[in-house]
């Protein structure tokens, strides 16, 4: 219960993978995507951030990814292809795919090329949002790989200085394999926090969020949640100028080169408006396998090495130990283990309960969260 | 005197670039270095900083590369060599040479595999510290090309939640070329300050630094900089937990990841303390090279307009317009052409007058500096 305690989330029902996956299928079919695969791909991509507790990508976001196929601003049934390829690179056409789909295919591809080259680096343009970064890297570390994702994302982010949301929330992602399954798993945001950071804030009736998550209409440091949803946007990594603020805008920008600007898709201010359906997204992404084995020998020993001395330095508070990243979902990924599905707050549940009537599929059996004790 | 008056600084010397080499390479002879190449790899590290106005990296450091020398920490003729080669990557062994040697060396590999493979990714261990991450940046950008560089340092830094510091500054850079000699050069430790600010801040006089720079020496968030520098350390980018430090540390292991634990050499904790002669660094680097070309044509010019839409966007405050990475190093350029030299506090050439001294290597001329006019 550690990852839900530590994010004050609240859980009353517990849904099994293959519903949810069956579910998600069916709703992508009735909006006209008769791939099945595709339509798993959705399901995969979903189905991975709710194991992990990122609820802000999983099925939260279901009605995004339907409109995009109802609304046609994204193909069902795109197919990724390869533009040019040269020893360790490829440059793709991501033929307005499902972003998941484009996802799956350019990690797998750059999996390929580092097992050939030591380093396998894609850039692809004509892409569409593609869940939570870090998936990707999974594909790669299960493999034996380091895998690194990133994507630009719609304007929603003030640049230091900036009176202007001029650039997205960037994430930057790597996986690298440890021992025994255990992983460094890093999928962070270039922006302080996310919107549902905010959100949830807002939700739970608080006043303030803290000093560096957003600003207002102007760009100016702002702590009441309402008007950073309202009108605002939210600060790059550091928040202000004085306090680092100028880093973060430096890493988001640096995505957005390894990204839009290096794929020839749409980049900065000019990426269409979050959840737009006006156009197509044509986003740029980059995606990077790099194989261990091609530097010094015994990389899996020393980083679970790594992992361990990080997770036993002294802590300030003994109640929060010292965490690396993945951490948290790994730590939710056992909660839902142990309640034999994936776990939900009732306010997502009338969620998928509305999607469920709009597009005539019939709903899942759930099943009531009991908070399972931990030996 | 846009960089100067940004940060606060004040000029009062002007040394010529030559004679700054000359005097750093007779420094280096004297302290046993006795290939005029090596000596003057330190020259071009300390004046590559010092001519940006990075002078935390400049010749502000000269002690402590040349104790490294005298007291053969480090090799005065080192020689890197290749361990392993296969497709776009290098194991790299640093023989314990200078930082600079080993880093323009790495940087110059990592170009050639590029031109053949797209990608060159080099990994090297049995390394020193090698001045401004950003330098290596440009050997790649001054080909057409994109370079990265990682290092890891000595632990000056606590992760989030931690009470011992457990990490280095860990420093993230990248440099792409733009148009007409214009570049993207970001170059940032993954701290949210370098002591060095820290420092400035208390001979200042400043009783408080902003908040997120440093803690105490449990690891708890400080803001008075006597005790930052003391007995505290640095906190990760992001400050404290819920202002999004957690980011910063996990993009701190993640350079980790990419240096100590990919190379085999030094890493996390166990790097030695900073200044420290008793063992060698035994450093763990990481140097890119990507070839745009190999990606969607026209990067150069899709560059220039992310820059220019940047440098134009609407700002918070006037005389405070939005930068891109590396505008500052840019306008400081611009200075010391106009006055024709590196320009100094009198603090620094007195340092340099103490070390000509204790070297017993004959001072050169510096003149008054005067204020240019800009038009």
């Amino acid at each position: 219960m550690e990852a839900a305690a530590e994010r004050g989330l609240d859980y009353h029902f517990v849904v099994q993978k293959q519903h949810m996956q069956d579910f998600i299928v069916k709703c992508a079919e009735k909006v006209g995507c008769n791939d099945s695969n595709q339509a798993k791909s959705i399901a995969r991509m979903l189905i991975y951030a709710d194991e992990r507790g990122h609820f802000s990508h999983g099925i939260n976001r279901l009605h995004i990814y339907l409109r995009d196929l109802q609304t046609k601003t994204c193909k069902s049934n795109g197919c990724p292809k390869i533009l040019k390829q040269k020893g360790a690179t490829a440059l793709i056409d991501g033929d307005n795919a499902l972003g998941s789909v484009v996802g799956e295919y350019c990690m797998n591809l750059a999996c390929k090329i580092a097992n050939e080259n030591g380093i396998g680096w894609i850039s692809v343009n004509n892409s569409n949002h593609f869940g939570a970064a870090g998936r990707y890297g999974h594909i790669a570390a299960d493999k034996g790989l380091i895998g690194f994702a990133f994507t630009n994302t719609s304007p929603t982010t003030f640049p230091t200085r900036s009176a202007q949301k001029a650039l997205g929330t960037n994430p930057i992602s790597i996986v690298a394999p440890a021992e025994g399954g255990d992983k460094f798993a890093l999928d962070m945001a270039t922006s302080t926090v996310a919107f549902g950071k905010v959100e949830i804030a807002e939700r739970k009736g608080k006043e303030f969020v803290p000093s560096g998550w957003g600003a207002n209409e102007k760009g100016v440091e702002e702590v009441n949640p309402k008007i950073i949803l309202q009108r605002g946007g939210l600060l790059p990594l550091g928040g202000n100028e004085e306090s680092g603020g100028y880093k973060g805008t430096g890493l988001c920008q640096m995505v957005e080169i390894l990204c839009g600007i290096m794929a020839g898709g749409a980049f900065g201010k000019n990426v269409r408006e979050w959840m737009g359906t006006a156009q197509k997204a044509d986003l740029g992404q980059c995606y990077i396998a790099v194989d261990p084995e091609c530097f010094a020998d015994g990389f899996s020993n020393r980083l679970q090495q790594f992992l361990d001395e990080t997770r036993n330095l002294e802590s300030i508070d003994s109640s929060l130990p010292v965490r690396c990243a993945g951490d948290f979902s790994k730590s939710h990924m056992i909660l839902t283990e142990k309640v034999g599905g994936l776990v939900y707050h009732k306010s997502q549940i009338e969620y998928l309960q509305n999607i469920s009537k709009e597009h005539e599929i019939p709903f899942f059996e759930v099943t009531n969260f009991k908070a399972p004790k931990f030996e």
